[in-house]
């Protein structure tokens, strides 16, 4: 196997790695906060424009990580430096 | 093998386990989200707007991220770059 | 082994695994929603229609989940552009 | 190995597996929620009509993620176009 | 190894591990089951006829997978497609 | 090795894995009916009887998936097609 | 290796991987069943007359999972049909 | 290798890994009907002649699957018919 | 294959798998902080400024882990100084 | 490598993992029982002789299963039957 | 492969792998001990300082962990003794 | 490699693992004992000298496997037969 | 590949791992101990003394663990003897 | 590879995983310890003198398995007999 398909085949394990991975922790964790705070609204509705407040910036957080691991993704596939370097090595 | 039955092959497997992983942390925290969502509205029915509200604006945070890995998985099927080269290397 | 193998072997394994492991998830997911939903309305029997709406939309939130790894399986089995190109190949 | 082991080879471990892994989930969301509507049951006699109900509409929610996965097992078995094509390579 | 060696080989491995591993989740979920129909019952005596009822219809739903398992494992014995076809070609 | 050695050494192999693995699902669960029913009886000493039956009726649900297992072991032990194939195939 | 050889080392592990294994649930199921029927008695002395015969029905129940697994062991040390074919083969 | 390496390596590991896997499950089975016990002389002291005697009976049960897989331990060790029958055919 | 190709190939795997990993475990530490907060403001509205502050603070404790892997997969990525020797050496 | 060497090798393993694997479970069921008597003590101090002597009687029976273990740690260690063997076999 | 590729290799996925899997144990305990914080704030407000004093010394501890990995991943990037020494000698 | 090397590198390997893994049961088991003691003592304050005794006979049986593993580990490194057979065999 | 590069690339791998995982156990047992400490202040203000100092005993005992690792990981960067008599040799 | 670097090798390996696995268990086992300790404290502050003894004798238990841990990697590193077995063996 010549060198651009090896970074090629790579590149696209890992790219659909990533985010499949990257988004089961988020996924949960936002779950969870969601669950609580619709939890806590039941609990105390005249708060519920704090507690909404809150989990926005919660979940911004949380969401986050996720998107560290979407913007790696989107390198990996459209602007990756190795793939390039082969690219032009194998086209020089 | 040659490069392009590499690049296919990968492609197919990468497609399939991104979004059978990438479903299971959505489905589960989206599963999450509803229990208690109609547990709070059993405990507070007059919060039941608010609470579907929260809901709503929750399920489609969580959604997204499922989101992340249908997109990377259509685009490795249908919009695969590295593909793309494989296929024009080989007919050039 | 020829490409055309290779491909065909590896789009089988693929759909096979792909729902398999993504209905986990979904499964598990709406098991839960419903098992929550009837205990509410145990719980509060007179919102019965309010829960029932509520739990109607999640289930098709959750179930979405299970239908991305469905047509994703599809795809692979019956609209698979990667075995269409090495079809073509095999035949040119 | 020539094409059509191979191709016979996997389908043939795919349909078993596809089918192995896609009943636990839904086996044990059924399993759960059969019995939060025993427990609702015993805990609202009064509601049993509407329990019941609810609980059948779940359990085909349930339900169709295994059947997906069953459906798959059947087409991998007795529609397979990849062991078709093998077969009609090997044979023409 | 021929052909029919490694179709036959693959089939009794895949047999063996449908039926293994499909019966896991069907014997907890109907084990859950019947506990939470034991622990009704003695909550609620009187509601005793319909809480077997509902017992009963959620162990077949349940018992349900548990066949298309064993479905699969006797068609992959007794009437095995490829196994037909790879006997059909060695003797021929 | 000949065809004979691999179909007898899988056949070995998968019918101890599959009544081992099939064993541990239903006796687990039966061991959570039977704890419970204990626990309804000491709750509910008058239903003893209505307990014990539905206890047993349950015990044979999940038992017989135990015995989907046995039956396959046995068959893949005392009445193995493909080991018969092989042997016809070898003798002759 | 020759076949006796192949066939008698795979009949070692199987045995003992297969009672390995298999007395993992049924061990845990009795350790819960004998839990909860001394919790039982403690809290309902009068009728332990009625827990314990429950309590070894269900034992013998989930014994009997483990005696199938015992079985299957002792069929593959001192009657196993594959070795005793490989002797004979070896030996004619 | 030869035949007889091979038998006796395999039943080494074998006879290993039977007794430790297999003394996990017992074991913990045991702790478990052991702890609830005191929990119930401790709860019920007038009855800790009964608990006492039920206790030893399920620990019987219970050590009867270990003590299976002790005896497969020792027949592999000291009374292997694959060994016998290995060191007869090298010796011959 | 040569120098440049494997330092590129391993240098994509790890960059992808180092956010993947690196980020479940922060997303679910902050789901955690953001659903007590949630419940701590319902129990507690008058400290919700109090429990806000603290929550940021560790917001940030958690997320300053996140960041280490992000920066160590932008290094691999951008900044990668066995590439740049890789490429240096190549060139030379 | 000769037989001698694959013996010995084996051995070695066989031995360490026996004893590492089987003092788990052990370990923790006796940690478990300790426990438990601990706090039965608490609640009931007027029982603790009770309480002791079935603690005592309960260790030996999960002590047991851990000196099964090094029983056959130690058989392999010092009265291998098959390093015998071994040994005379490359000394005779 | 020269040995300043496998080193250079070997450092990029260790250093990835170090840093990811090490930030995992103190992201979740950091989660649990804030967490924990906000809901002793909620409990005890008059405490709030001496709480978020001890918060604050106790992640302290807690970061230590992911510092030490961090530092590793550091020192394998930059200052790598074995690369360097690598280096030298193929420049040597 | 020869038998000395092989040899060494088992001891080697299966010492550390044996005692690593082994510490990981005892460890749990005796951290779960002294926290059960502490909270013991604070419930019933007067019988702390019987909860302590008792403790301290606990821990000695549960620090009894720790003990076996260590002393395997030992005759591992510094008194193993096969080692000494090997350096005697490769002296000779 | 030559003896140092192994020496290397294997000390390279462990010190990683060695940092990384034993990480793990130290910061989630802290973060326990710093949970449960907030949580005792909160319930016992008064003791908040005698609460920190056992906390930062505790602290130190568990740090001790993650030392021992962060130690190990130093020598075999640094002061690693086996890498130092591979240096030697090479050199000599 | 020669004699002195697969020793060498397996050595580093041992080493790291022994006190890094070997970690994991204590630090959890004396995280709940204290985590309980405080929690008596809390709930007994009259006899925290009692606690605290007791605790640092149960801690002293505990650390002992990670100091065999830490004294089998120092052995490993720095008087291993294997190791100066093979450089005795090489330099002679």
């Amino acid at each position: 196997m010549d060198s651009v398909s090896i970074i090629g085949m790579i590149s696209v394990i890992t790219a659909g790695l990533t985010i499949a991975i990257g988004s089961i922790g988020p996924a949960l964790a936002e779950g969870r906060a969601v669950a609580q705070a619709l939890s806590a609204i039941a609990q105390q509705p005249d708060e519920s424009a704090t507690i909404t407040r809150t989990l926005f910036v919660g979940l911004a957080m949380i969401e986050s990580t996720a998107i560290y691991c979407f913007v790696v993704t989107m390198i990996l596939i459209f602007a990756n430096p190795f793939w390039d370097h082969a690219i032009a090595a194998a086209g020089g």
